[in-house]
């Protein structure tokens, strides 16, 4: 968790993170004060779980970050973030409080442009897909 | 899928599997079919995930292939694979068909010894540690 606080609390311009789930409180505070910092964050989440208990997904929202979360019956089960454009965190780890603490999880650390670019294009193309404007009601 | 499947057939001593759920009936009989061809296969799981219906791990212990699992409350949560020691496979993705038709996933294909290396040494360390003559029983 340190290490991956660390890494986060490095942003000065931007944040993009792509979570399946986000319930951890000190990964929530951290990514609020980015926020208040200025960088610009945005989240792309799942809709199943966005609204689930200990879900960090309303604060944000309540904070004024900007939120997209799919419309599909498949699950958004990314579980990455992007530093700057420049360094992308990547594995296993979905961020809640079980995962850190009792799971086996793995974390990848990048900053080759190689690996960086791949998640920096499917995150701007989610979050086009995301848009509200492309929600369909029936 | 088909990627997926080209990569894994490519093993041609060794394949070391580490999956929080493995239900893809495609992918298991790839398991199947290299471990008949010689491969030495060792497969580690998780142990709420394993009995569940659609699970590939009771058909490949059948098999005749190894399989170890955690014994703790968290979950082994990792998805990863290992092909001949020199190419590691890993990312959101679990071995399920619903993951590979309807999630939203990611899959990282990486030969670089630095990072192929932490998740060999993680395979060794988490295999010895679910060895079952280390079952404690109570």
């Amino acid at each position: 968790l340190s290490r991956l606080l660390q890494r986060l609390l490095s942003a000065r311009r931007s944040l993009e993170i792509c979570l399946f789930a986000f319930s951890s409180p000190q990964l929530g505070r951290a990514v609020q004060l980015l926020h208040r910092r200025g960088v610009r964050v945005r989240v792309v989440t799942d809709a199943q779980y966005m609204g689930l208990r200990g879900s960090q997904i309303s604060l944000l929202r309540h904070a004024g970050i900007q939120v997209r979360h799919d419309q599909e019956s498949g699950y958004m089960h990314h579980k990455f973030a992007i530093v700057d454009r420049r360094m992308v965190i990547t594995g296993s780890l979905n961020w809640t409080t079980q995962a850190i603490q009792n799971n086996r999880e793995n974390l990848l650390v990048m900053e080759d442009a190689e690996y960086v670019k791949p998640f920096v294009d499917e995150f701007e193309r989610i979050w086009e897909q995301y848009n509200p404007v492309n929600y369909s009601f029936f």
